[in-house]
This record gives C-alpha cells, structure tokens and sequence, in this order.
C-alpha cells in the first residue's frame, strides 16, 4: 500500500498524518513544533513519529511539508513565515529529505488546504475552486482547470492580502485595508469591542477574555452584539469573494479555517453581501460553502501534492 | 492562405479586420455600429464591407465577434452590453454565421484584447498574464498556463468590478469603490475638476471642455493640477494591481485602452504603488506595461480565438 506522510507544520504544533493514495488518512496525530528549536530538530522529532507509528520511512513513498507564509515549491525553500521566527530561507525540502529519506515537496499551508478540499472536501469534482483559510491570518488558495495554482512566482492565492478598504485597518502585511486587517481573529474581537462600547456597555459574557471563540459562544446565546459583531465580519468577507467571483468566477468558494468555525452568521451575511454585489445572475450562481475537512484539509492535501509530483504531475 | 474576419463591436464603430492565421492583418477597417439598427442590421453591414474588400465570405475560414459586455461564449449569447443599448439576450454567433456564412464566435471585447496581447504583443511568450483595458469602463481580461481563462461562470477576468475602496464612490455596476469607479475616463475629469476647486482656481486650459485628452495634452504641458490627477488615478490603479499580483501573480500586467495613452504618468504611479504594496520581492518582478497593439487587440485576438476554436482548441 502506498502510504506518503503529511507534515503541516504551524506555530505551536505539527500535525501530521499518513495518508494513503485515494486520501486515506491511515494515522494521524500530531506534536509540538517548537520553533525556536530549528527546523532539523522539527524534522528528527517528524522521524521519531513516523518510526513510533509506522516502522520508519520505509512505510512511505514520500513526505509533503507545508507551513503559512511565503514558500517556493519548485525551489523547496521556506522564504519567511509569520508562525515560525528565525526560520528564514530554510531549505525546508533539503531538511525533510534528509531527515526522512524519501522524496518530499514543501507548500503554503493555504494552497495546501485548497488541494485537500478539492480532491476530498468540499471542492470535489469542480474545475475551479477557491479555498480561503480565515484564523489568525486569511490564507488562499486556486484551483484552476483542476490544479493548484501558484502563478509565476510561485506565490499566488494571497487572496487575504488584496485591498479590499484602502486606507483601512493596518495590516501585518504593511498595507491599508486588506482582507487579512478587516476579518482576522484580532480584528473580529476589536470589532466587538468596539461594538460594545459604541453601544455605552463597559462589559458582557465575552469581555472579560475576548476571543473568537467566547464570541461565537456568546453570539449563539443571543448576545446581540457578538452576533452583529460576525454579521459585519461577513460583509466584509462578502466584499472580498465578490470580488473572487468577479476576477476568477469559480464553481465554489469554501470557507475553511477556524473563525469559520464560528458559524452560520458569517457565512450567511457573507453570502447576501455577494448575492448584493455580483453584477449578473450568471455569476451569483457560486456556491459559497464551508470547508470539509477541518483541520486536516492541509496535511491531506499536501500528501496528495507529494504523491502527484511523484507520478510526475507538476 | 487561411484568413480570419475579427469583428470588434463598439458603441460607435465596428472595428474590422482580416486576420492571417500569423496574427498578421491582412487588411483593416471601420464602419459604423448603429446599435439602434440591431445586430441583423450590423451583421449585414460588416458582410458588405467584407465582399468590398474582400470578395466576399468565400475569403474567410472563420470570424470572430467581440464587444463589451457580459458575452457568453459557450453558447454564443451577448447577454447585455454597456455599449450596444438594446442588444440584451442576442444569439450573437447564430446572427454572424448566418450573416457570413462561416463557422463564428464571441468573446468579451477585453478578453479578446487581453488574448492579442499575449499572442502577439506585450505578453508574447508568458504564462500568465493580464491585460486591463481602460476608457469609459475597465476591462480585464486573464491569460492562465497560456490559454484565456474564462471561469466556469464565462465570465472571469471583470477586475475593473472588484472592489477596492469598499464605501467609495459609486460604479455604473450598482456598488461601490470598484476600480472602474475610480480610474474610469469620467472618474479622472472629476477628479481633476474637483482638484482644480481644491485648489482655489476656477479654470484651466483644459477645464472648459475637460477630457481625458485635454487633461493628457496640459500634463504634458506642465499643467500641475493635471499630472497630480493622473497620478492619483495611478495610484488606484496600482492597488488593484497589487491586489492581482497577490491573487494571481502573472508575469506581466499590460495596461492599454484611451486612457493608457494618457502617458506614462498614470504607470510610473501605479508602477511605485504596485512596489510598495506587493508583500515580498518575488512578487514585484511582475511587469506592469504599455499594451502594444492599440485598438486592433480585440479583433487580432477574437480571430485567432476563432481560428483556435476551428482547430479544436476552446
């Protein structure tokens, strides 16, 4: 049985999964990153979990290794990451090769995920395809004509880095009014916040430790302002897949990650936000859907991108 | 010699030309639209022009039909067009193949202009590549892996109705803060007008009749209050190009159409703005450019589209 092992490696842990060729998840689990460590010791703990449940690399054909931020496949190199400080231009691929010895390819986190949902989530069978990744940060990915699509440079489906507001909120990325500064976990809760003081409250169920979390909770038991709070954060959202239906008019974007966790209110203000903005019937006709896979999609997706470029796809 | 008739509708002119299987024109000319005449009335005309000029459709092998507006090529509907009031819901390629006799297709005049770029000018030789045209409207039109993308909708490539300044000013589409909005031909008069009041000043050389061209000549000139409206209009420019580098990442971007012809003055803008937004170095290699075939793009591309489609190509 062919087996390739998938590496989604974030800022606090590493998850990992066997996976086989139909997209099998065999085993899965996952351990901690720990960056300050260096990606070699990453990869020797990698190891240590593969001999622990697997008997070793002999199991697999081969390793795919993805993280956020800036990552050149053809190259095999982690350029920067905003999860993972002091790993800059990390040939990422040359690290897992050695430790594992199989062959591997590294990813985006994001692109990775937008592959796993469309060979076994929510964008199966569909030629174009989007996948947006909303948490701490907004991360993107394309499927065109049935592939991953990472432009010329390698870096393609920045999606949460397109200005949508400009002269908005500051974003990480330098910029005014990006997707990323107006619907990440930080700019949902100052939203709140300021929700909360607009309307002359000091406090509520979620104030005291304000997170998404706390918030989708609160906005579930009626708190008004939890809830108003995530239908803007759609609008928003809205905005930026409008604007997705209008450059790349897929079949379906999906909304993955874990502020999509928060629920239906997002999802709902976002769709009436694209039904309100897209000139033509012909093309409020995309589907917008939650992600299938939750937290796996990247690590099923990046293994299925390893056993492709395998087989020889690119 | 395989010659292919492009036909480019315009509110005002049809643009014609025959088209070599090269992309070489053969011969080339203009007649008028008279939309109020309706498309039979047009078809005929451009047949007339064609046994003129020609000798008639035994000439030709194929033509190809663009205008602006939503163009549904698969099955050969003009659904609506901004130029061409009164055409709505038109069998547009059953009208042309009866008219002339031959196998025709349509195509969105910016997606025809954006494929004769790529096959024969500013984008020779790319992968991916985008071409905005920009006059009364801004078109865009998306060349991806060396085809024209045109999503599963048909519609792809709109970026002229992606929103970047969301609330901003209103777009002839019904939304708001559109990059047409703001770098339309209308746009930039407001603008300059606008700037001339801010300025304390009631006139200028060119505000009696203020246009595109006027403004262009003053910039040249040295009016001041000219060249500052153009480089705004830049500016807005490059954000949506940053936000296409981000998204698509091409390896270049050719901006044509009137408004192109202003100078360099809008592209030296959106060229700094695109430097300082794009989040990484890999990224800014994208080239923004001059489109080079002027307002025989569309024809040039929508005939070589007609002679790909005869040979089997989508």
């Amino acid at each position: 049985m062919t087996l390739v092992l998938g590496v989604d490696i974030g800022g606090t842990d590493i998850k990992l999964g066997l996976v086989g060729n139909e997209g099998e998840i065999r085993e899965s689990g996952k351990i901690p990153t720990r960056p300050m460590e260096g990606p070699e010791a990453a990869a020797s703990r990698v190891r240590r979990w593969l001999e622990d449940r697997a008997g070793g690399a002999e199991s697999i054909v081969a390793a795919g290794v993805d993280c956020a931020g800036l990552v050149d496949g053809e190259r095999g190199f982690l350029h920067v990451s905003p999860n993972l400080s002091g790993w800059k231009n990390i040939p990422l691929r040359d690290v897992f090769e050695h430790a594992l010895g199989v062959p591997a390819i590294v990813e985006n986190d994001a692109n990775a995920a937008a592959y796993g949902e469309w060979a076994m989530g929510a964008g199966r069978g569909m030629r174009n395809f989007v996948c947006l990744t909303l948490g701490t940060g907004v991360g993107g990915g394309i499927i065109i004509n049935g592939a991953l699509y990472r432009g010329s440079s390698g870096f393609a489906g920045e999606i949460g880095h397109a200005v949508i507001c400009a002269g908005g909120p500051l974003c990480a990325c330098g910029n005014r009014g990006c997707l990323e500064a107006l619907i990440s976990a930080k700019a949902i809760v100052e939203r709140a916040i300021g929700m909360l003081r607009a309307a002359g409250e000091s406090r509520s169920t979620w104030s005291d430790s304000p997170t998404v979390e706390a918030l989708a909770r609160a906005a579930a038991s009626g708190d008004a302002i939890a809830a108003a709070a995530f239908r803007e954060t759609g609008r928003w959202l809205g905005i930026s897949l409008a604007n997705i239906v209008h450059i790349l008019a897929p079949e379906a974007i999906a909304i993955g990650g874990g502020i999509a966790g928060a629920g239906d209110l997002i999802l709902e203000s976002a769709r009436a936000t694209v039904r309100d903005c897209v000139m033509d019937e012909a093309m409020a006709s995309v589907r917008i859907v939650p992600a299938e896979l939750g937290n796996r999609a990247s690590f099923i997706g990046v293994s299925l991108l390893a056993l492709g470029r395998l087989n020889g796809r690119p």
